[in-house]
């Protein structure tokens, strides 16, 4: 609820009206809410981390349309703590492992407060220059940090632009591989995945990927583009970045690398050799929301070219005409994009690049693989258990093995092995102390243990692991 | 800066670790922001409404490279202050009459703080049944407020979803449009735009829209999408939403109604006639960050046929599979948008709703209409100006008329006309003191006074008519 005192001022003196937006009220209630979220990220471990509701259980507590009168925010946040709460997967509780982590901190909330705060919509330059200004110097910052070459920067005449989703980033990549050549347009749209491999730690292999471009050349398809992976969501899989590249260049197809999760920890000397060769591609992605520290939602994408976005994508409807436009020195962010509305996403990256510092960030990515790595170390102690396939970040793939399902079930078969480590991610996700989801790669079911909340130490890598233990000893000593 | 003491477990009891997300620093930290944004909207009007920068500003104010180490919150906010501010166009000024507004208020604010703090994934149900289960309830509350037929909510077989921008939302229809009928991915997608005219106050009109299907089909292409608008951004325009579903029904094409901005006026009963005839259509948009006084982003889209949707955007990697999803008896938004991260946007629209309640944004929305109309009886009263379409909604657009610039420069050629009215508009955004835009319908350049700021009251809009005729006046009494 807003004030009552503090409105409008009235035409006719009738009735004051209520300012939804009254300064002293907004200061009121916004120290509410820190001090509800503070106690919430205090008490975080209580809670179960995956939501343990069932379908349908929030329609039953609310009633069936909106209020006619106001409510007051207590009697809302009460609202949230008895009936949302509950509802809630704690993607920030430290026991969380599950996807990948969507890192939180204090710098991207504070930095989401005050681009809501300010809310402005820089679709363009003059909509409000600090945001558009604040954006390319960050993304260079972002892509110094990286060592991106810089023909990826605005210094090199490249250039970075914020967006939400990784599918967002990449969605206008293909249609701009089309613009160019007005043919194109006239082939059905294809999108092909093409099959990698465990003898090749599931990277997609150059002689593959020539192939696929060979056969679809063959039957006179036009390939456009590639979207090479660093990290794959399965199992953090690496794409080699260079040689792919070269391949996909001979064919004027346009490199786009998706380092979604995994390019964060780029900002560090001993990982920024899984981006090598990125000089060779076009555009480079990575989302900050993932594993840089910046709440949801902040996805990086650098071209080397932003006139091909800009011819796919710019849109210059009069109502927006301007000088500074036309003068053609200022970026407009809403032609690298495909909507309009934009967020002033750049504060938060900013404030979190300031308020850490690159040598604390760097430490911190280290801790999250240092911490994958001690559980790899504990699978491995543990002779019931496997490690699937190589450990490239901080996420370690694991299942109970063959063998020791085999001493319980008298059967190795694949199927069995599977549902037992299917049946073992319940038990260890139904007892609500950890997350964990799973993947499955060459028909091997696997748990994914993902390292990457904001929150979590080696205390609760080391619980994740009794509570892995513990429900396997009850599983394979079952009667 | 996090907090250096609470840090995570040590493994060896080495450095303690900084710890980005320790509560009693969120807390700290977060009662200074919301103290800096009550401030900054205490003292808002003292700001140029549009910020006076120049290209390049910030560049020569901020390092070239991030910081090494870290840096206080408090000298990152002083930077705010000294550095951003003056970079900002003030989107929540009063007097800010420019684009489309982008309503705020302080639920709208609390419920992006909520999210971001929860800072949870909810592309599917599991991920967070709360923020899946808490989206479909309030836009099937926000449904019933805009009086849709109940075909378009959960309720009735159809649904609701938020998505990020009104281009996001509309997307994926001609997408799907083309689903079903492989052929239709054959030809090449083009997009027309049929032209309307004053006569009928730039309304699409229904013959048009046939002639188009009819010219299409004539030449071999078929129509798959058609994106009607009600409230343009020109004009607030109104396409007749009845008549034209009628017509493109008849071709099967699916109906997309963008109300944007307008969309919000329609929860009161003596706007809803905007809509009628709304049961024709296939999709309904509306944007709840532009008049629906939610913090960006929050854009509304309602289907008729969630499957059309699904089938189109619906993807299902293994590690994506889960119990609730199979079971049928959940959605999952991932199927309904591009990206597959989202935010949960529900908040902010179920604080919205209950904070004020249905009365409230009712009046609110009537007061900015009040205000508009207030606006258009002052350039009535002037003979020097004229309204140069009809206000619909809470905008009025005008100009100074071809008779008053005659009268000053003995010619009232449209070009001289324009041009008077174009540097009429730099003259008052140069002032600071408010902020418009402009538009052009026919070749008649206008200046388009938008109402929709949460602050702006009778007194804002009293100056800013103010700053225009003495800006007018200088000009037209030049010697």
């Amino acid at each position: 609820m807003g004030s009552l005192e503090a409105g409008h001022d009235l035409k006719n003196g009738s009735t004051p009206m209520l300012n939804p937006l009254d300064p002293e009220e907004f200061r009121r209630q916004g120290h509410l809410i820190i001090d509800f979220l503070a106690d919430y990220y205090k008490n975080i471990e209580k809670y179960p981390v995956r939501s343990q509701v069932e379908p349908g259980y929030l329609s039953s507590r609310l009633p069936d349309s909106a209020p006619l009168d106001p409510e007051p925010i207590e009697t809302v946040m009460q609202d949230v703590e008895n009936h949302i709460i509950p509802g809630i997967t704690h993607w920030q509780s430290p026991n969380y492992f599950a996807y990948f982590p969507a890192t939180a901190c204090i710098a991207g909330f504070l930095g989401e407060m005050v681009c809501t705060g300010f809310n402005v919509v820089g679709f363009n330059w003059v909509s409000s220059p600090a945001a558009t200004e604040l954006e390319s110097i960050v993304m260079d910052w972002f892509g110094k940090m990286l060592q991106l070459p810089t023909s990826f920067l605005f210094s090199g005449g490249g250039g970075g632009v914020l967006q939400g989703t990784s599918c967002e980033a990449i969605l206008p990549n293909p249609f701009r591989g089309a613009e160019g050549s007005p043919n194109r347009w006239n082939q059905p749209r294809k999108f092909s995945a093409i099959p990698t491999t465990k003898d090749n730690a599931f990277g997609l292999i150059p002689d593959s990927l020539e192939s696929a471009i060979l056969s679809d050349l063959a039957v006179g398809l036009i390939p456009l583009f590639l979207c090479a992976t660093v990290g794959t969501t399965s199992s953090t899989a690496v794409d080699p970045v260079g040689s792919l590249s070269n391949v996909a260049r001979r064919y004027g197809v346009w490199v786009h690398i998706d380092a979604a999760q995994a390019g964060s920890a780029c900002i560090c000397p001993e990982f920024r050799h899984f981006i090598d060769g990125i000089e060779g591609a076009d555009s480079f992605s990575l989302n900050a929301h993932k594993w840089f520290f910046t709440n949801l939602d902040c996805c990086c994408l650098w071209v080397k070219d932003p006139n091909a976005l800009i011819k796919a994508l710019s849109t210059n409807p009069e109502f927006l005409r301007n000088k500074a436009t036309e003068s053609n020195q200022v970026v407009d962010y809403k032609d690298w994009q495909i909507g309009l509305s934009r967020r002033f996403r750049a504060m938060k990256l900013w404030l979190v690049l300031r308020s850490y510092g690159v040598v604390n960030l760097q430490n911190l990515i280290r801790s999250h693989v240092d911490m994958a790595k001690h559980f790899e170390g504990l699978v491995g102690m543990d002779k019931r258990f496997e490690v699937v396939v190589p450990r490239n970040f901080a996420m370690v793939c694991f299942r109970v093995s063959p063998s020791a399902v085999g001493d319980r079930f008298e059967s190795c078969d694949e199927k069995i092995v599977n549902e037992f480590n299917r049946n073992l991610l319940a038990s260890v996700n139904g007892t609500g102390r950890v997350y964990m989801t799973h993947g499955v790669l060459e028909g091997v079911y696997m748990i994914r243990f993902a390292v990457g909340t904001t929150l979590t130490g080696y205390r609760h890598v080391g619980m994740a692991w009794d509570v892995v233990q513990d429900c396997a000893h009850a599983m394979l000593a079952k009667s």
